[in-house]
């Protein structure tokens, strides 16, 4: 029994060890597509697209292995809902992969021009450092399960929700001069790095919620 | 044995009539947030965003059920599938509730006037009517596992896209008069729409890939 359970606990810590690489792998993809977007680099945006591939790969082999396990070790109460989580939190992170690649699709797109114009680029560079940043956390909040530290991912949503805010009122503003083909662009790019922090935001809840059974605060 | 079985099977065929309930909850959404957009009906708008938490409300509950349904069933193979892949289902539909919500609120920002200028009314007002089609459809695929009716779903996506082509070619046409605000608008309608088709599409896949144990060809 104490064997079962040994091997059982290996996989539970397996499933989230590859959760916490696909963390990884989407903190890389969005830094590379920011800066591609930014510096309008064709070499980096297809790197982020091709890439994009292997984290759907990965995370689909992730969820053949949780539902393997589940079938296999039939757990019940606490272990069945991390296992049923561990599916959520991957399409969460999965999905900010595909997000990753929606901004590198605008930077190829667009070259060799960059789709941000230059009085953005310090605002977009900006939020691939807080998209960065939040992907990073999320990985040590399933690490480590530090409700703190999941608590902070909603503090970091807000700095992007205000960087979010500050390309729709630079598009709205009376001086903009870029024409409508480059707000369209900027708009589904702001959607795409808001949508990013916002599955981060909803994988750092449902471990709040594993660990402590209630809903965050915030 | 037998009894046991039975009581199993109604308790798949719940999840599948809840699933089914959501297509419905979400289809009719859909509809009325169209309406709301158009017709600038604040009203109708108000309804849909207050709707949007009964459909919450109901997904958190299906999802319940089904983790408990695994839970005291111990499900495997074939059972246990169908039961992680209509998680996965209510995780879209719920999110197709979350479209038709965001379109409704866009309807409300923009009251009295409507955020869809006249030229552009009978591309979204197809676009309800596709969005609308594509979610009783999916209704249909999950009650009957018609796979033939899932393929057709893709064909529905297919004028989706092309109905959003059109929204962004109005855009971007030299004849477009009506301001950056409201291209920020309608580039993120469009994109309401456009995910709102994709999530019934991932729905149809699922069910596909249930019946025939193959990804749909399309």
């Amino acid at each position: 029994m104490a064997l079962i359970r040994s091997v059982f606990q290996e996989e539970l810590d397996g499933v989230s060890q590859s959760l916490v690489d696909l963390t990884n792998m989407v903190s890389d993809s969005i830094h590379k597509a920011t800066q591609a977007l930014i510096s309008a680099d064709l070499k980096l945006a297809e790197e982020v697209i091709t890439f994009d591939e292997r984290v759907d790969y990965y995370q689909h082999d992730l969820d053949s292995r949780i539902i393997d396990i589940i079938a296999r070790q039939q757990p019940v109460a606490t272990d069945l809902r991390a296992l049923v989580t561990a599916l959520r939190m991957s399409a969460d992170l999965e999905r900010m992969g595909d997000l990753a690649h929606h901004v590198a699709k605008v930077a190829r797109l667009r070259h060799p021009n960059s789709a941000v114009p230059n009085e953005l680029h310090a605002t977009f560079t900006q939020m691939g450092s807080v998209a960065e940043k939040i992907a990073r956390k999320v990985g040590t909040v399933i690490e480590t399960r530090n409700t703190l530290l999941a608590l902070e991912v909603e503090k970091d949503d807000d700095e992007m929700d205000s960087l979010h805010r500050e390309v729709i009122g630079a598009l709205t503003s009376s001086s903009w001069n870029k024409g409508v083909d480059s707000a369209i662009d900027l708009t589904l790019l702001g959607r795409y790095y808001e949508r990013y922090a916002d599955h981060a935001v909803s994988v750092a809840r449902r471990v709040y919620f594993l660990v402590t059974g209630e809903y965050s605060p915030a």
